[in-house]
């Protein structure tokens, strides 16, 4: 979607052809959907080296993030899809490294079937510091919040279809990591993440299992604009062609 | 600050110079102070016949007003100021076209000594129709919120000097409105508001017998660029100058 060396890009094709998935997805499930946008090279290039002794240092992130949302909400809407960009910083705290979020505009934005776009942001702490706060980790402002959410599945689309055994380029993927033995992904799912050239798929299974161990069903697999559909994502696992590598974070 | 028959005005200048005067006020009262920021042309522009049969049709408005909201917390950076933007329409839904707003992140703000940034959105109904909340309404956001905020002023910042006895070009103020006398409004002020060449004033005022009826005490008054500075807005009014004229509009 981004190159991330590339200051400011973001393909806004591709962007389009998966609003177009999205949109497919949404009609199969509205209200019970919603999407979380990487910040690409836009949101890096606000949070790249930025200065320990500046405690606003990440503001610019707000303003990034909420630039690619816009673009997403956009794309979607001219597949007809109402998509609302939520700005995760100012209904989300961070509380010893944790989410604290009031959720009660997004539950309306759900209740009434529109689709909330969101994305990594710059979050509060109680020290008043602004901490980046990733896309990887915005599931979890949805943790806390069962009572709307009975069972939430986090659905990672990526460039690699799940976390792989064989390294780069190769297609073995993980059909499973348990999301309460941090000591058996350490050991050999580490030494696959660290072929991925991104270096992001550890922090992802770092995040994905926390998000497990609260009681998400956590899957990473493959997205791609010319996917067949979408709408398997709110089927049960169980209903999933095997045809699909993924690997599933869950708690046994 | 913004000509609104001008598509997309906004005289950073003129924000400027006035970020410079919140930046003395909040030196003064950090963490007792939020902006709410008009949304100028830019805001307008948004809104602009829009399509009363699409109910997502004011959703510009969240993008044109983060926009607004960011030259403002640029401006505030310059003077020294850790201005957050916060976007209403991801914490605020409208019931009974009364705003139910969560506040945790914005008071997060405020207890570390930041100056929230709010402005007009659109916001969420039970029916699914995403409905303009202009900057006028935004501190009825606060007035749920008693628990942290015991005591609340809103100060309107405008163009003359309070609401206008004799017209335009005048300068004999009302010095006080009954929040309780909607009918004397109705009557005397009224047409002094028909005055106003933007014809604002009145849903000012209305806004305002509102906001003192829920407990806020209101004041309208002349905002330049030039003033000697805005601290006393944080002072009880008795310890005001006689000599700014303004209108206050409070229960009696």
């Amino acid at each position: 979607m981004s190159q991330k060396d590339r200051a400011g890009h973001l393909d806004l094709d591709l962007v389009d052809r998966y609003a177009r998935l999205m949109a497919e997805l949404w009609t199969t499930a509205p209200g019970k959907v919603v999407l979380v946008v990487g910040g690409g090279a836009i949101g890096h290039g606000a949070v790249r080296e930025l200065d320990p002794g500046d405690r606003f240092a990440a503001l610019g992130l707000t303003r990034a993030t909420f630039t690619v949302k816009w673009a997403w909400v956009e794309a979607l809407s001219r597949h007809g899809v109402p998509g609302f960009p939520v700005q995760v910083g100012g209904l989300c705290v961070l509380r010893d490294d944790r989410p604290a979020a009031q959720l009660g505009a997004v539950e309306e934005l759900l209740r009434t079937g529109c689709l909330p776009v969101l994305s990594g942001d710059c979050v509060m702490t109680p020290e008043g510091r602004l901490e980046v706060f990733g896309s990887d980790r915005v599931p979890e402002i949805f943790l806390g919040a069962e009572r709307t959410f009975r069972r939430i599945r986090v659905a990672v689309l990526t460039d690699v279809p799940g976390v792989l055994r064989d390294g780069p380029g190769g297609n073995r993927t993980i059909p499973f990591i348990d999301a309460d033995d941090p000591e058996g992904a350490r050991t050999h799912i580490w030494a696959a993440a660290a072929h991925d050239t991104s270096g992001a798929m550890a922090g992802k299974v770092a995040s994905l299992q926390e998000l497990a161990r609260s009681g998400a069903e956590c899957v990473i697999l493959r997205g791609a604009p010319d996917m067949a559909g979408l709408d398997f994502l709110v089927q049960p696992m169980s209903a999933w062609s095997e045809g699909i590598p993924r690997t599933l974070i869950a708690r046994r």
